[in-house]
């Protein structure tokens, strides 16, 4: 099929060929409006005009950055990814990801289902919302991802296969290098330059080579290491729920990367929220209750990623009877050691890029107050520091958790 | 073009229809004849009648391993990516990698520059050759081959597309995940049973579960690192050379990997030979020149390595003024330790999994004295154990040299 650009007019030409969408919506009357929140795609939802509660969402990537403009070009290949990440973590964890009706990769679109539900988590942390059955379900979600897209599952062939989907991602990829990893810690004009310039703290982030240089380390590790196919892009804007349900959503970033990468993208968002309330709602329960939600999630992916591996007893990296029982324990244990390093070192670049480079989060740059939201990057760079600095040497989570709690 | 497996017969008729080769050879008659030593693959050479120096060797892939034959399948698109590395490899260095008159990935096939001045190092080394531009020519090939394919060089849509180019050596790959990392440490049938049934060396050494843990994070290593297109079999009969020229031949393993993979390979076969001769010759001059040759080839990779990247200010992972000039030499010392470590690590294994897995080397294996074998074994786990424990924590090259000496 040759790709055509759609719009609101052509969409439903287009929809009422698909067997499985007129099989979802059988003789009903459909509407279409675009849903005008998507940074890099076009997304629309079809709506059963008998029955509003029947409706699905259709994303199309275009050849340019949605929310740029077409002068930003960025391959619509994205969706290629995206739609084959979606149909991996589904098979999965069908519970946590939306479900696709119909995708098509020459059309960079893809049908899944709408979750009307449920809104997005970082809007709702601001809210100061709890989600109670959250580290259960996201734990479960990030041990099934990882592990069972990496070599402690899959067998060497399978895993070149996974790295050959996935390898070609090169665009969202370099985003990842330039944005999370690069451009955030010197004068670039990507940057937040109208409170970047005369701030001291973006002077001092800008020649703190100690932090940089731990940067390079955690770039480099980005961009060479692959343990697994992450999501790629995990903040809790990609994360929609309410009180019982959790779905994760846009992995238009996946690839083949660090096992740490989407685990620090989440407890970095987590931080985000601590911090934003630690300045705004100065709410102690709520803080609390994120403290406890990260210790929670890195507790629980453990053991959940644990018990994965117990039931592996083959795979790329081992042979049954390699080890014997003790020292197969100590070596996951050293292992999960290093995801958790790991994890904390993403995730300390994940909040320093926030402070001062493009795409800000709504918790710290959404703070209408300047000198309140002064604080808040200063809180974030505090913190963001002691993750990078000390990410090599994590020994548990108590040590993570110890870090936010002094820094506000 | 169709495969077809060729033979002495067929050779003829297929190569004169080859312009370069028409043109290499001009009008001069030609004889075939098979070389019989390769592991892998049929090896011909291709000479004129009239002039006996001009000739060429042809080299094909079949489907199974030719040491074995047709019962051990071997997909013979191992000889693409050999044709991929040498290319590559030659683009840089032309003066160490054979030059190809002709290659078909169609044919499995490669037709290459006849080395008829030069030997098999291993068999070099074994009868106390020396070679004194050796250490400067193969550093030269390290420090060009890792840092030109590394991130540290190429920008990260060309590094993305040479892993497309070798990902898929799937089945090389595989056989150095098993007979590197894991069958030469337990039983197993492929290895060299007669000698470890009985073998108190080689139960201690099946049982031995730090070490083995050890080789379970080299093995994860070597599976999931994506520094750099390495050789990914650059031992000492991989290497053809004579006093004054330094060939490096067969790259069908040629994947992208860790960094110390081929320089841990190289420093293993010198290991070995100096295992060789403190048993069999006791010539303390020759184990002193291969003593100062390890030295020299990792302090010269260094040195060129780091001039190279020292000409390189934009790349995947650095952009130029990214770290100030300190910060930034510290960073790549502490990168260059890390390569040298890796490559202990690997030079360990690599020594261990020659003493009884399968394909062991001559220098070892091949010494028809029993109490002189076993001794050489002995030796070489005791290397091989001080490499694997120690590499983690190695700081520079005089630590190494202490332990081989301190051994034997």
């Amino acid at each position: 099929m040759q790709y055509k650009e759609l719009n609101v007019d052509s969409m439903l030409g287009f929809i009422q060929n698909l067997e499985t969408i007129k099989k979802y919506f059988g003789s009903d009357e459909l509407s279409v409006a675009e849903i005008g929140d998507g940074n890099l795609n076009y997304v629309y939802i079809v709506k059963s005009l008998q029955n509003p509660k029947k409706a699905l969402i259709v994303k199309q990537a275009v050849e340019y950055l949605r929310c740029v403009g077409e002068e930003y070009a960025l391959s619509r290949e994205r969706m290629s990814f995206e739609i084959r990440a979606l149909k991996i973590f589904y098979e999965y964890l069908p519970s946590f990801v939306p479900k696709i009706y119909y995708e098509n990769e020459d059309m960079s679109l893809v049908i899944m289902q709408y979750l009307d539900e449920h809104i997005i988590m970082r809007k709702g942390l601001i809210e100061k919302d709890t989600y109670p059955k959250f580290s259960e379900h996201i734990s479960t979600y990030l041990a099934s991802t990882l592990f069972y897209t990496s070599s402690l599952y899959l067998q060497s062939d399978k895993k070149r296969e996974l790295i050959d989907e996935f390898n070609k991602n090169t665009q969202l990829c370099k985003l990842s290098e330039d944005f999370v990893f690069t451009t955030a810690y010197m004068e670039h004009d990507t940057n937040d330059n109208e409170n970047v310039n005369l701030n001291p703290h973006a002077k001092r982030l800008f020649e703190d080579m100690e932090f940089k240089s731990k940067i390079l380390n955690l770039k480099y590790k980005f961009m060479t290491q692959t343990d697994c196919l992450v999501h790629g892009d995990l903040h809790t804007g990609s994360i929609m729920l309410n009180k019982d349900e959790t779905y994760v959503i846009d992995p238009e970033f996946a690839f083949v990367g660090a096992f740490g990468f989407d685990i620090g993208a989440l407890v970095a968002n987590l931080v985000n929220s601590y911090i934003h309330h630690s300045v705004v709602t100065k709410n102690e329960e709520f803080k609390n209750y994120l403290l406890k939600t990260i210790k929670d999630v890195l507790e629980l992916f453990e053991i959940k990623f644990l018990e994965l591996w117990a039931n592996q007893k083959e795979s790329a990296l081992l042979v049954d009877g390699f080890l014997d029982e003790v020292s197969l324990d100590n070596f996951k244990l050293e292992f999960m050691k290093n995801i958790l390093r790991d994890s904390i070192g993403f995730a300390g670049a994940k909040i320093a890029r926030r402070v001062f480079g493009v795409a800000g989060v709504e918790e710290i740059r959404g703070i209408k107050d300047k000198k309140l939201r002064g604080e808040a990057e200063v809180l974030a760079l505090k913190i963001a520091r002691e993750f990078v600095m000390k990410y090599g040497k994590i020994d548990n989570i108590d040590e993570i958790l110890e870090i936010i709690k002094n820094a506000g």
